[in-house]
């Protein structure tokens, strides 16, 4: 793939100009920043063309005339994701579904929604709520993140402890292949094995492999009560030692979240002030029907989190004191970048009994090599969230050195580099480190069945050939 | 993809004695008969050479070896389906599984266990259960079907109301592509989210796309507590509609199973009795860590069933009674298999608010052609195990008949023709009824892609090209 000439754009723009609407074409170059840069922090990549999407026929037209001109095609919709995953690594189209934002369907009585992908999450989970059903799957930016960016990193959140992430919720997708070709896959019921399960395979895909334009979701009725405690420790190990022992006393809870000294100093004061000496801490939620068996729950967790070094245990006395924690707790990421000037935030996973040694082990290497690194996130799946923080530019090549450090540690414990965000254009060159040439190898080949141009969201996932 | 003929089956034979132990191939008459059968009683097909894999590379050499001399090659383990899945429809080699048995780790630290395929479902049920995790998935033959086949078929199962099927225990496979590469997919972490999902791809692929030979599956603490209660109705619809306000009323059973009158006279008086007047039942069980929020609960459902006609609610007092419960459960489609010489069973789904409209009008269809229809099954979830009972092969044409109507209701009502048994051979004829055209093409065209020349489990899932 190259970069897309400015004669093959005009002619894309040419064509679609005549079955799209005026304003759903625009290449004025202030929009076309905006859609150059997402929050990956991964630079900016400029395309040459945007286009709004407003039915699933607009999205298979596009693909079909920017391919006919060789024109590289990126799907966008909120630009919410950590990986690049939007960034328009050679130009040409970016396609915006951020119009197609109707939820369609809402059956309380079938326990299904269906959406447009340009949905905002956060507005499904209101709707959800709404009629006393549940969709649990809640990625830290479900107030501006959209559906279909959700679909395209199979976007994971705290709850996914209990409840697991989006792909387990989509019973059904229309989803418009490169060829512009549209297929219905799946099902509109809870189960159904008719057919290879293409939803599995199209739910993650980084935008490589089509885009979605319908989505159909299973919900769940909505736990009648949840509680939520904050756990405090002296430190971030005692901590994770305590999340380990937790997991291992036979309570789910829905949600266990730790915050290191470096992210509790961060949020510190922004609305939710910590005890002195806690240099770290847990945030444990469980949900259920009855507001006595999970104070129990609450108290057993505590329990053992105190054999475990806890200093202390506050439980949230209602809603508003819930809301606040979890507010702190959503601001942990922005008020790290806060701290410095520049923030890179990755999403590694461990195995849940490597959680305190990978800590560690980060901890340790950024000690050696001069840098801050903050660990947050979803201890109870062993989704960490390892941020390192430098003050210039200039800081990069270390910065990246400890990058690659962190993947190998990650990876040597048996973990994954990308717990939820995906790897897209951020995490490419470290992909190698976790899976073989001859797993990375049939992924191409899959790709390029599916996508035999290589036009859409090029660049993504595997290092380009050379 | 024709019969290998015999010289093309005696090469493959040669080839694999110079690499495989003289016990790993047999083709005694008596055993090839057993192997072309199973538990969809779609009829005998014999293979004509069966191989006992005894490791991942044993499967690679098969592939290689029948592949290169045209031979189709059918996965086999406890041979329990119910839609043919191991049926070698063309001869050849039926490869066998059941030897790779071990479960070869159970981490009660990650909350992870890594099986071979032919571990039975029920081992592995019972090795989780003794360090105080949990496997949900309980398909109805648990006692003898092997993980593998779970795989294969991406089963459910009555738990699968709140627990999700096999798919969503799934972290990675070992996987064995019909061109006998060995890929090492997906993860050991909760979360992960690099590259593409092919273990989502190849769950549910129905032997089609290759073999898993090591599966690396999510445990979850095991809830402390479980109860399970009877709710008696006068007739069938009644109870379809408790179930779905059931649903409705914002609690989430881990299993909401249906028995019809047919059912009911089934199984009644083998080990368990039901009370006078019983014309339906609902098996309603709910788990969590403890009683008294249970007892709550299972009071609530049957206030919803009683409110819905409920006749009685008999909750099992211990777990003896509870496992006489699920012990008649279990002998339901057995039973019916006794009541008459021949059995079909489906396991259409349908979304839940169509739950009561479906039931009646199959029990209707039955009427009007004369046939006995046993509807049974996974209400919960919209799974309905519809079965007719016949005398002789001489039904056969009405019965072909009834199964059309049945697959045709189901579609019309938004359902999918098979919930969790696969299409296999059974229902191959079906699944245009259910899916278009291009999403057909698309999926052959993905199968030819895996498997370039077609032989791995031929015949399977979609009608043969003409």
């Amino acid at each position: 793939v190259k970069k897309a000439d400015a004669s093959a754009v005009a002619a894309v723009k040419a064509a679609l100009s005549k079955v799209l609407q005026p304003n759903q074409l625009s290449d004025d170059p202030e929009k076309l920043r905006v859609y150059g840069h997402d929050e990956s922090d991964m630079g900016d990549f400029l395309p040459q063309l945007l286009v709004f999407a407003q039915s699933t026929a607009d999205v298979s037209l596009v693909f079909r005339a920017a391919f006919a001109h060789g024109v590289p095609v990126t799907p966008v919709a909120a630009r919410s994701g950590k990986s690049g995953g939007s960034l328009p690594l050679y130009g040409g189209v970016s396609l915006s579904l951020e119009r197609m934002n109707k939820i369609l369907e809402l059956s309380p009585e079938d326990l299904v929604a269906v959406v447009e992908p340009g949905v905002i999450t956060g507005d499904l989970m209101k709707a959800a709520d709404a009629v006393g059903l549940f969709y649990p799957p809640d990625p830290n930016s479900w107030e501006f993140c959209s559906m279909g960016g959700n679909i395209a990193e199979n976007a994971g959140g705290p709850r996914a402890l209990k409840y697991g992430v989006t792909r387990d919720y989509v019973l059904g997708l229309e989803w418009v292949l490169p060829t512009g070709e549209v297929l219905h896959c799946g099902k509109r019921t809870i189960k159904g094995v008719a057919g290879y399960d293409l939803c599995g395979l199209f739910v993650g895909s980084e935008g490589t492999l089509g885009v979605a334009t319908k989505i159909t979701l299973q919900l769940i009725p909505r736990p009648r009560k949840v509680m939520t405690a904050l756990v405090i420790f002296a430190d971030v190990l005692a901590a994770a030692r305590a999340v380990s022992a937790m997991l291992a006393s036979g309570l789910l809870p829905r949600c266990l979240e730790l915050l290191d000294d470096v992210s509790i100093r961060a949020i510190d004061g922004r609305g939710f002030s910590f005890p002195q000496g806690a240099g770290a801490a847990v945030i444990a939620e469980v949900d259920g029907n009855h507001d006595d068996g999970l104070l129990l729950e609450l108290q057993q967790l505590s329990e053992v989190a105190m054999a475990h070094g806890a200093l202390d245990t506050l439980i949230a006395q209602d809603d508003a004191q819930r809301e606040k924690l979890w507010a702190a707790r959503r601001v942990v990421s922005t008020s790290l970048r806060a701290m410095k000037p520049f923030k890179i935030s990755e999403d590694v996973a461990v195995p849940r009994s490597k959680i305190p040694e990978a800590i560690a082990r980060f901890k340790e290497m950024g000690a050696r090599l001069g840098l801050t690194v903050a660990t947050y996130g979803h201890a109870g799946d062993g989704n960490l969230h390892a941020n390192i923080l430098f003050d210039s530019p200039k800081d990069r090549p270390t910065v990246d050195e400890a990058l690659k450090q962190m993947m190998e540690i990650t990876v040597a414990l048996g973990g994954t580099i990308t717990g939820e965000h995906g790897v897209g254009y951020a995490k490419r060159r470290f992909i190698a480190l976790e899976q073989g040439e001859g797993l990375i190898s049939f992924q191409k080949r899959l790709k390029a069945f599916i996508d035999p141009l290589g036009l859409l969201n090029p660049g993504k996932i595997f290092e380009p050939d050379a």
